[in-house]
């Protein structure tokens, strides 16, 4: 239990600044002052689907229709979102939710970071918010599909392929 | 498209009576009397826990709190049964719940036929019914997680495992 107490320390909500992440901050934005600059994460629903949108587009994610979006949002049983503050003004800089039977299983979708703030451990610590939120609502088991380029990324954070044999599979209308 | 609608062409809720289903009860049965016994399927919610429970028994499932089977119920996007029928008397003989976000992405979880009707196409039958109510919401990519020993009967019926690479991974609290 140790180990995902460490991991889950930070304060809800709001990445800790006294760790890596700030040093993150500074490498992003070359800035350095420390306190000019934040990266925070929320639960909130009511996120601009624009602004959204721009960043799927960002990752070069098909673009999908936002009455679709939306409706998917309204009916997720998670929705995180990371965001870079300076002074007033934020950028959405980081997506993920997750469906679940509110029970025992969620699995996670919609997973993006901003180019501009990838390789900084900023997609690890939006999953960290992810699975520590998951785990505050007594979800046992996280499951999720991955794309060959990012299964590492998942290994590295505790997540396993298919353990003893089990498959992920999907189907498609055809 | 043709393939699905064949597929798809059975009566909503109650799977035909004039194909290869009747054959499958009268061998269940041995019943030569083909009017005295049919299958039907359901998405209605007021399943009997303990119903559920013993047909979970019964394939050698462990047993998860009553409490949380509920909420999970309640909260499936998608609650699918099979029934057996004969005169009054309706016996659970099959299971299945799908998550959702409502627009996009479907993942069937609990999948279970009672050990005396495996090997007739019941599975099968079943599935065809989950997946029928999924397209009709127009969810089009449907996911699931097999056991190894089920990963050749989803095969059957349609799904692809790693398709692209795509792994599904599981992270479990340590």
């Amino acid at each position: 239990m140790s180990f995902w107490k460490t991991w889950f320390s930070t304060p809800e909500a709001v990445a800790t600044k006294s760790n890596s992440l700030e040093e993150v901050n500074d490498y992003a934005t070359g800035n350095r002052n420390p306190g000019s600059e934040r990266i925070i994460f929320s639960t909130e629903r009511d996120i601009d689907l624009y602004e959204l949108e721009e960043l799927c587009d960002a990752v070069g994610w098909s673009r999908r229709p936002l009455r679709k979006v939306k409706k998917a949002i309204e009916h997720s049983f998670l929705v995180a979102s990371m965001w870079q503050v300076r002074g007033n003004h934020r950028r959405l800089i980081g997506f993920a939710r997750a469906t679940s039977d509110h029970a025992f299983n969620a699995t996670i979708w919609d997973v993006v970071v901003h180019p501009d703030f990838q390789g900084k451990g900023l997609g690890k610590a939006l999953m960290k918010f992810v699975l520590k939120k998951l785990r505050s609502e007594e979800i046992s088991n996280v499951t999720l599909f991955a794309d060959p380029h990012v299964v590492d990324f998942y290994r590295g954070i505790g997540f396993m392929s298919d353990p003893e044999g089990i498959k992920g599979m999907f189907w498609y209308p055809h």
